[in-house]
């Protein structure tokens, strides 16, 4: 089994975390600031998941909460990635009252998120049990979040694709409006990227595929194919390419297009049709450590 | 009706363009940057919503591709806010092939996330036709795209609760803990902000309630009460303050809230349970403008 | 009495602080940097209050000198907004005298403009002792400096308007000047803010306040009525919004206005009037290690 | 007679003013958002001088709604630095109402304080006249405004002294505590500091003059000496040094200091004691042009 | 042969420009500021090479100068990466002469760092001439200035490695410390990374060259082994991964690390042996056009 | 002899540092992050020099890692400046593995730069001593790093000339373009910066020197004067202004020109034909510290 992936370093992850929490604050918490000094008094609260899940994000509780107030404490109460029944006690937070309180929604908006994400992940992964395709991601993410939710893709058990347009050339059918087919395409690109850059070619036809076995190129993407043409393109490429598969996966189909052999199988579904989790904190009372 | 909100601007959002599309490129899009010029070839591109449903955020494509290239040249081709069928052209982009490749991905993002958002919200807002009640929002927003998210519950129809902590007083239980009770609490937190902030106060009772009133508060949230006690709310409130229902809304429970006479239902889900609308780019083949 | 206000949180503040540190040193101080090492030797200052008045901005000190060497102690030796002799010691700073030479000026410059605005504030809220109207500042602040500058107002006993365009809807002239008068207007408005937001219209005749009060706005600003007709308003909106005076405040004609039963009385005076207090830092003398 | 001086670069200054819009807007205009579309209707402004007084700032117009608006058009009435009388229409904008209301307060706010500025610095000046010496700043300015608030004392007529720590060395009593005497100290820095660096010296005693002297510092600061004192330094330096006189000017004692024969006088007064200009923006009516 | 590569996009590249502008300007050009108007006069400058060398850098100008000034036009004279003769005119300029005088430090010192890097680069590239082998550079850049010092390399004719530690695996002898072998660590390192980053192993002996392509890997490099050891890893790898030779080459081995066969040299020389190309900035009278 | 310098304030010089680290590190270490724990194991380096010469930079490593990890000891081995033997251990780290190694790069980076710009210019200055004139440096830097790159000129021997355009005015032939000649150029200058800023002018022929001498500038440039003209116009200019050579200054000349009685030499050859030294880190092991 995958142990669970550690977050980006606070030098690239801590500006999105003050942003976040800017983008909350405003000029501030007015309520709480008007309330409550910044030192006291201390609370204990409890992060409570209300519905049944894999918790993805618990490790950010501590990175956010050191930006608001040194003095909170942090504890996980279960360990990331774990499924989760509804009414678990996920986490506790202790430190003054104020500071919790700036920091409630921003950190249930994440761990709501990011553990809808890999709860929904989970659901295709599980389905994926026993064959050798992986599930990967795709660059469908919510613009400012890919961070985290891909780092949430691997907490349910899925592995990542790109994270951006310079982790590998992709060239998709777009591309080869240029002209010249695959063959003079790849040689290009090849010719202009870093040299360990991975190639990938997205491809349709069987034709496709063997052009860009031809040249060489790392990944194959099979593209919308049915899983007779899939199994064809497979023993094709031979393992000269990795072969990863793409286009409308869904839970129900994902086991057919794995017993084609395919490496990976890609699919946004599990970002884009993720809900939140329900998640809360209950503040257990003041002045009582 | 009400008219589409408009966009915040420039010096607010293209920070926040200009990172989503950082986020992307990483050191830059390996594949476009490779294989096309900065200046050509130009291509033509049609924007294709492939399932139903109100789309929201076609306003932010010229705002976009700006940042990205000048010469790219958006245009609406359904108004914004429209329930469009499946297979739709919503907009169309003309530049060069680099510029618009560049764009795609962020582009797409945000009109499937805002579109969902939209299309979600509308399902709610129009169950309320014929109520007084109007549908609002709350802070469990994805951290980051708050402003966007937001402004697509407007063009589904909604209306925006507080934007950030500074933009009311709310006091909730928790504040409560501090001690003196409602008119206490609405006491010291009235002496200490800005004199034009509206104070809300969540009640879970009708004595909570009755205190809120007595303290000439602006807002009064009804806290997860069954309807009919929600009535006696209203009916002891009789104007004095603004109503706000709140607490595991659905779908289904949406009309019984509203006959209640309640002015405002708050609810996450029109954005924590939505999902992506399915959208694409389809590029049309170059120098053919 | 109101207790003296909290500082804005250091992920809002710290970014102006290190900003102002960096408008003074430029490339660095040179004098102290070619003087004194960066450890020692360490030095005693005073901070000097040398003309008598209300003393805003102390627990500046501490967030300022922490963001040049954690090493410095700042103590307070009198209470924030105590009101002053000529020649009282105010404060108390020890560490490395060349932390103190770099912080010296940045310190001073804020903590003379802070206690100038909230002395000379202090100055109109001593004439209205005994009226229940309370003293408000407006948007007239230096640029740059409004959230510290409206912390002086407050430390000098009066309270905050709106700190920024997004705090509330504001209708002036101009803005009836898009046509349909103040009920269009403001129904116009009112449906396209998040609903929280407080609508105030400003009024110049008895004829406009009798329409917003028809409106059912949330506060009514008298602008510049002479205080009889200011007394038939008051009477006019009768406790159905909150009643705010404004223009051409003096010292002179506070109480007259006062007297006319409005709740606030704005003016920009405490700021755009407000000099500068006399302070200074005297250094005790090296500890000669 | 001086030219007006330039502002600084558009990289060093726009910075600046999208940060103090920035604060003013918040999460945005409100008011205006709601009532008026981004591109109309257009109106006319009158900027208006409310109070006799130098103005200064109107270089600033175009920069500042140039970040709003590319359409808004600034015309300077007045020539910048010019003695204007009350009611005089310093300068005139036009464009999309919006875009002037969005600008409004952080224009005037800038005008005001600068005018403000210029106005006090040029009571100083005119009582220099006939004199060699002339008027210069320090380093007491508001956090975050050095810049402007220098340049308005320029526009005022006065020269400005260091604009931040690394512009020259200045050794201040506190330096000497280091030990060693002025010889040293004066050596000890300049070894360590780019060469063509400035060294000033702050003197309390003739003796000290002559130190300064003997060291070949290039400016001496006479600090709160008597005139008769300072007459006799004046002789002592004999022109080997820039002579600058500091401590408690005030405009009644400006021209027995300025008859001791020194080059320079710096006060703070210029900026500390300036209060703001009455400036306002009269909107003529839209949609006509 | 290969085309010149483009610049990273204005988003990306942009904020460096104008750091560097703001480094050297600090608060101004004091200099030219006070001799010169912001749009007059204008100039004609000449950029001349004046030694010979391979001139890299140019297409910067127009994006450096339209930071600074949009009237300033720039030409380029030779070809980006064409190799010139000294004297030679390599680009002009014309544009105000305090826009010209306040960018050509900046412009100067990227032309001449950046052509003496593609200049020494390209003696390198010249005698792999007839050889498979291309010649790579590493990321030994001097801080800040990666994109700019990897883009000269490929205008001298080299190919590019990784950007940063994100662009692929690299297992170092460091890396083997945790233990386990080469197997062990790539198989941990393939489950944890994006699938399609490539993973490259250094190897010092045959014996880990077997362990590597058992595993596998992208890319094998041959860390500073003889000619003839090379070899022999050139014939087991038998093209099952790239193979990259690495390790105190200078031009006098390149040929023979070549003549082995393998399929990239890399080097940092190119980078830090390189000295600046002499280059200087002439301008020609003004109103002269 | 000169102490060695300190570095820049930490909050000047960090977002260099933290800039520097994000430009290496991407979207992160890949490897090392999927190979080690964030807290271990902890690991011991040696920061090895394997060619003689200066060493420069060392207290930049605590400053670096302090941004990466708290928990990362680093320990000078020799004195920074001091001229080391090939195979010196210059420092220690001591920490974890995965944060040393995710500095390493960056580290060594800024070591071999600057310990190879302190080397070549001690070259320089070894040659002076002797004699009066001081070595100095110019603009001519690369960009981004002109203040370590000047730092290390001192760690070298040199002194510092401007750091940028706003350290001192410095009249060029370009600038005299703007017609008048000199002294006309002097005093436009002089009126309109700041009073203590020094001017220089430079000068090709004696004539200019007169002028220059007659205008009271503060510095006279010789620039690209034979060495006897320049022992003409040091005789000349009498020590009524520092004197400054310039221009094609080699090892071979340095003596000849230091002959002549000037000040200052200046040169840019000390950056600019300075290569890196070759310096690197060997992990000796984990877990035992």
């Amino acid at each position: 089994m995958l142990s669970i992936p550690t977050l980006a370093h606070p030098l690239l992850l801590d500006p999105l975390l003050a942003g976040w929490l800017q983008e909350d604050w405003g000029r501030g918490d007015r309520t709480s600031e008007a309330l409550f000094d910044e030192d006291g008094p201390p609370a204990r609260g409890n992060i409570l998941l209300k519905e049944p899940g894999l918790v993805a994000g618990l490790p950010l509780l501590p990175r956010l909460f050191r930006l608001i107030d040194s003095q909170v404490e942090c504890v996980s109460v279960v360990a990331e990635g774990s499924p989760c029944a509804s009414r678990t006690v996920i986490a506790t937070l202790y430190g003054p009252v104020r500071s919790l309180l700036m920091g409630e929604r921003v950190a249930l908006n994440l761990l709501q998120r990011l553990s809808g994400v890999a709860t929904h992940t989970h659901r295709y992964v599980e389905r994926l049990e026993g064959y050798k395709a992986r599930l990967a991601d795709t660059r469908k993410t919510t613009p400012g979040l890919r961070l985290l939710e891909k780092y949430a893709v691997r907490v349910g058990g899925g592995v990542n694709h790109r994270f951006g347009l310079d982790d590998a050339v992709m060239i998709k059918d777009n591309h080869l409006l240029a002209g010249g087919g695959i063959a003079a395409t790849v040689a290009r690109a090849r010719a202009r990227v870093p040299f360990p850059t991975p190639i990938e070619v997205e491809t349709e036809s069987l034709q496709q595929v063997e052009e860009a076995v031809a040249c060489g190129v790392d990944i194959i993407m099979l593209d919308n194919m049915p899983p007779d043409q899939m199994e064809q393109a497979v023993r094709l490429i031979a393992g000269r390419a990795i072969v990863e598969a793409s286009g409308n996966i869904t839970l129900d189909t994902l086991e057919s297009v794995a017993s084609t052999g395919v490496d990976y199988i890609s699919t946004s579904a599990t970002i884009t049709r993720a809900t939140w989790l329900d998640i809360s904190l209950d503040l257990q009372g003041l002045n009582q450590p």
